[in-house]
């Protein structure tokens, strides 16, 4: 169950892993609630090698990204920062900070944050790196760098590519916390729920992209990204690809099988419409 | 009034043209019902013929695309697709599709998609497509391709450049369904309106665009979507130039002769500020 | 506190600027109520003139762009316009009128408009511009250029980078008014708030931003725009050495010893969490 330390005692771990290998779900606990799940380098050292780990499974279809205590993460750790006053150190942990972000977006699996309390700075970046999000409705938002004379740049990259631009903006500049309605609104999340429906709300998401076929998540989380950057016209030529290549797999075949012959394991399609006419 | 078919039977027409030719709008409407307007090879063929002719046709100002039936368009023909084994086949009907809803971008025309209820998948993407969206408050939209495990790539390409990152993720990945409303808040339509009203609302926004230039209307669409990819500075150094082109034409110099005699034809302006000091 | 005028009289002048030296804010009031502040070539000279000159002031830190009468700003001065025939004129009046709102943009100060009345055409471009906005509920937005057979182009590049694809382009094409409520729904504006506490909801937004670090503020401005540009791994590889310098600055170790001292300097932060733990 975990991965990290080399003792049972968890409360040592700072990330603690669970696996549900059944489901195929990782759970990673960013697990330092005095230190407000900050991500000191050890952290993300942590964080780091279970991505990496994680990205090599293929059995594992979702990871959660959770916190114990108050805070979800409150972004680095200013004391550890304050201790080094070389840039090299500190070059080396925005690199090393960014690369994890990236890694969230590059690895196959899908990655959900569940927001249980504040999500600041390199947190509330970490929300906006994942590819969905759920929060409890007393969970905030900030990225607060600005407060210490620190403008957020690392987060902005990840912010400002969820929100508006000037709701983005004005975030960055003014580090006010906004709740997690307005997030919602913004499209920093995708759920807010009463803290103790949080789970309910992350499972239901989570048995919403596991019923689907492996392949064609993968697939998809792969090209989504991707192709945000291209000329539209670029985008259809390479989706048109993508998506010739996810039709000739097995996985479909199936899928248009069963669906065909009124089946139910895909999901809500064939619940709707089970007619052999039925189109999707 | 219907070109497609041979005969006065217009349950035989896949896709029925009603030219009106007094207001300059074409309604194509899809007409499967029993299929939900699936887009097969045939209908998509049909869209396109219709489509390159209004494009060519310097009287017809806006085009709306709906729907007879139950459901808006429910994507691809899976029936179709089930039969065809080849990746020629599939990556034929891919490009051709892409084809069709890039059309839609290019042509001088607004289009305006009429949703009355379901649109999923390559439906969804249609409405993603159209240049504005009106729907009934009983619509609903799905990229559901990923049920049958067939990621919805090419309507990615298009609910990705309507909505905000996450909220197209969650729709792309897990294939569920959001109401209208939904759908307007994420900005994949631009109207709600209980269904007895959509033609009034559909109407007021025709007419919107019908009373205003030609040539400007036409210069807009086209410049709109051209400056989108560009950096801020070159936009506004192509817009500059579009800008003066169109100062140019008659028709803004009529326009501007009329608002400042305190004219009304070219709509709220004049009505608001009918002065000569009005500037706009 | 005008710098325009040679006299004393500010009824003559186009564009009233007063400086705030103790809180470092510039306020630059378009002051033809009469000509709904129409953009003429001389108010772009005067504003593009006052712009430069804060550009080079560090001791500004917020400029507020706003406007005396019933409209904020009904964009170009269409008699101007219409009195001049040639190609040459148009395209050097939107060509200044573009680096006006670029300067906006390029700024080291941030720029607020606070909009009491009507915005349209480049009037509703100039808020699109500015990098926060806040709006009295009374207020009303269009890009009604199209009204007049002359569509939005510039104003377009501006509004097409703040709101939803869909939402933009239905006001460019209907040049329809959308309440000040639909604004902030769309991402135009940050703040409705009803006209009499216009004043104090602007306050309390340059409060926000006067009390950080004016460097942070500088870099985090210029850093914003520029990365929204670049794909996402260049862009956390720009803000990583952002940050680093950032980090190097004077102001982000005071901040950081306030911070852990428990000083309350920097805002919010220090007071949420005032332990030696805390984390931003």
């Amino acid at each position: 169950m975990t991965q990290l330390g080399t003792t049972l005692d968890l409360d040592d771990l700072l990330v603690i892993r669970e696996d549900n290998k059944e489901s195929g779900v990782v759970t990673l606990t960013l697990n330092q609630p005095k230190q407000f799940n900050a991500l000191s380098v050890e952290v993300l050292s942590a964080m780091q090698a279970e991505l990496d780990n994680i990205a090599q499974d293929d059995t594992i279809r979702v990871v959660v990204i959770q916190a114990t205590g108050k805070a979800f993460c409150a972004g680095h750790n200013l004391k550890q920062m304050r201790a080094h006053s070389d840039a090299a150190f500190h070059r080396a942990l925005f690199q090393q900070c960014s690369k994890m972000m990236l890694t969230i977006n590059h690895m196959p699996q899908v990655v959900i944050a569940k927001v249980q309390g504040i999500a600041t700075a390199a947190g509330c970046q970490l929300v906006a790196a994942c590819d969905l999000a759920v929060a409890a409705d007393n969970a905030k938002f900030a990225t607060s760098g600005i407060n210490v004379g620190l403008f957020c740049s690392t987060p902005a990259v990840a912010v400002s590519r969820n929100l508006p631009r000037k709701q983005a903006f004005e975030m960055l500049i003014t580090g006010e916390f906004i709740d997690a309605h307005t997030a919602l609104q913004y499209g920093l999340i995708n759920r807010v729920t009463p803290a103790e429906q949080l789970n309910q709300t992350l499972q239901s998401l989570i048995t919403a992209i596991t019923t689907k076929s492996p392949m064609a998540v993968k697939t998809g989380k792969d090209m989504f990204y991707k192709q945000l950057g291209m000329s539209v016209e670029d985008a259809y030529d390479y989706a048109s690809e993508v998506m010739t290549d996810n039709m000739m797999a097995d996985d479909v075949v199936k899928g248009l099988m069963h669906l065909l012959r009124n089946a139910k394991q895909y999901g809500k399609c064939a619940n709707s419409y089970n007619n052999n006419h039925f189109i999707a």
